[in-house]
């Protein structure tokens, strides 16, 4: 059994050689029949499927995005099945399956975290689940996700940096931010150490180096301005007052979510989640799943496959 | 003589034919040279250039981009001449050059507009620039304008919706934005008339077409919807809740701008003249000067190379 999660901007795999990440942008046309390819040892390997990708901008709506990731995705597995917003498996592209990868990371670890809200906090966007309303979440959508502070559309990599931050306190000046994309989440974790330049997965803005002195030159531009002009300094209190802003918000939604949901407990995973664990005081699942927790919803979807009798049902089910 | 503006996204030109605007993204390495020799008509055509593109994350600094873009324009017009932020034009590639479109603007202008405050309403960015303290203007860097309110980030048709508009109500359900490239200022603009498709002179972030149909389609994107999923009335939503939060953020400096220098006056240019004209009750300058509104540093540093002794005394200058 292979878990595979078609995200807009990355393709995640998880197969019982462990856990493959490919920055893959959709919109940019990035080939997906090729690269699940490399994880088809068998035709017949069953693999379990969940997607955000068809939000991505390259389809007209999500109704074609939804279509292309099945015809994809069957191409290479024909006896794929996909995860929904119903938390059933289907074979067929049916509405359900838009943006239902967080749903099967709740519905695995549901049993496990009763008490907990679960912290997803990707390279894009953070989910914040609460899994003592598992039944309560069947059904939700990106945009009712949106409103009640369930999605929150910023992540450790891929965020622009103007997105979150309006000002930025330079020497104690107020400096509104140029609103260009020059600088991402991803620079402002490099710089704080947060993240390692091989964690930088996906592309920079400037199509330049992975380094602390380049994401520092991103930094700067978002103020219009050369390294020269604010210095080391300078470009640390960007990423330091960006950081402030996106933890405050990601915090501040989990707070909420766990006194509505009346959670006791948080659990993270994603590419932040030691980062919020620590933050939150929660449980790290990086610990417990490993790299697997960077690609929760392909793991998941996986046990979830395999803890179904779904095939047991459907032995050929080709349709 | 001809007028030169190189910016980041667009070049103009204001020659004796008229005024000539290329979406020229020097990101995306649009040659220069080849647009820029459609204009020449003569090896010793003088030409007076001010940039701003020196700032695009293509070069590694402001030096190698206005290296780059000197370079560029000699290639094409060996007897070109650049204006600078101390108001003065000069041959070779100085730090000086940096972004001085908005001086030659204000160069020209002050003479006829002395009590005034100019609010040039671009594509990508929004000049305020109060033409009493011209003295004062001069070697202002873009570090500095964004910090004095003279520089707002956001213009008519470039700017990142989530960029402005954090959240937007829709039927009454505060609802976070993606932070994704999902919808840009000409979208917002285009659904509420304020542009043409014509006007819409950049690309869409989808690479789609420039109709209300797909800018809406574009807009419901940045709530992670399908049009059919907040309908007509949610795009527009959208939309007037971003022109909302831009006027307010530009209006607002400009009369801080006024009580500051003391200015009477408005006068608005670029492609939101006439729509900032209408909100500030100020003077369009799109009236006077025709299609030159919308590249007005290329056509005030034409006027201000006519009007300057600098030709005659350098007559065969080309150092």
């Amino acid at each position: 059994m292979i878990g595979i999660d078609v995200g807009g901007a990355n393709l995640k795999v998880v197969d019982g050689d462990g856990v493959h990440i490919h920055y893959c942008p959709l919109w940019e046309k990035t080939p997906l029949v090729p690269l699940l390819s490399e994880y088809r040892t068998d035709p017949d390997t069953p693999a379990a499927v969940v997607m955000s990708g068809e939000l991505a901008d390259c389809f007209q709506d999500k109704a074609e995005g939804i279509a292309f990731i099945v015809r994809a995705t069957k191409e290479v597995f024909p006896r794929a099945v996909f995860y929904g917003t119903d938390a059933e498996f289907h074979t067929t592209a049916v509405p359900q399956l838009a943006a239902a990868n967080w749903l099967a990371s709740a519905d695995y670890l549901r049993t496990s975290y009763p008490d907990a809200v679960l912290v997803d906090a990707g390279s894009t966007t953070t989910d914040i689940i609460p899994l003592p309303l598992f039944p309560e979440l069947k059904g939700l959508t990106d945009l009712r996700r949106l409103q009640k502070g369930y999605l929150i559309y910023t992540g450790m990599l891929r965020t622009s940096v103007p997105a979150l931050l309006r000002i930025v306190v330079l020497d104690g000046i107020p400096t509104p931010l140029s609103t260009e994309f020059f600088a991402i989440s991803a620079d402002a974790h490099l710089m704080l150490g947060h993240i390692t330049a091989e964690q930088y997965s996906c592309d920079t803005p400037d199509h330049k180096e992975k380094t602390r002195t380049a994401a520092m030159r991103r930094l700067a531009r978002v103020v219009c301005a050369d390294p020269g002009e604010i210095g080391t300094p300078g470009a640390r209190q960007i990423a330091e007052q960006f950081w402030d802003v996106q933890r405050a918000l990601i915090c501040d939604k989990v707070r909420k979510a766990m006194a509505a949901a009346g959670a006791t407990d948080v659990v993270t995973a994603g590419i932040g989640s030691s980062l919020f664990a620590q933050e939150l005081g929660g449980i790290d699942l990086s610990e417990e799943l490993g790299e697997a927790s960077d690609a929760l919803p392909a793991f998941a979807v996986r046990e979830l496959a395999r803890g179904s009798d779904f095939f047991t049902r459907h032995p050929l089910r080709q349709g």
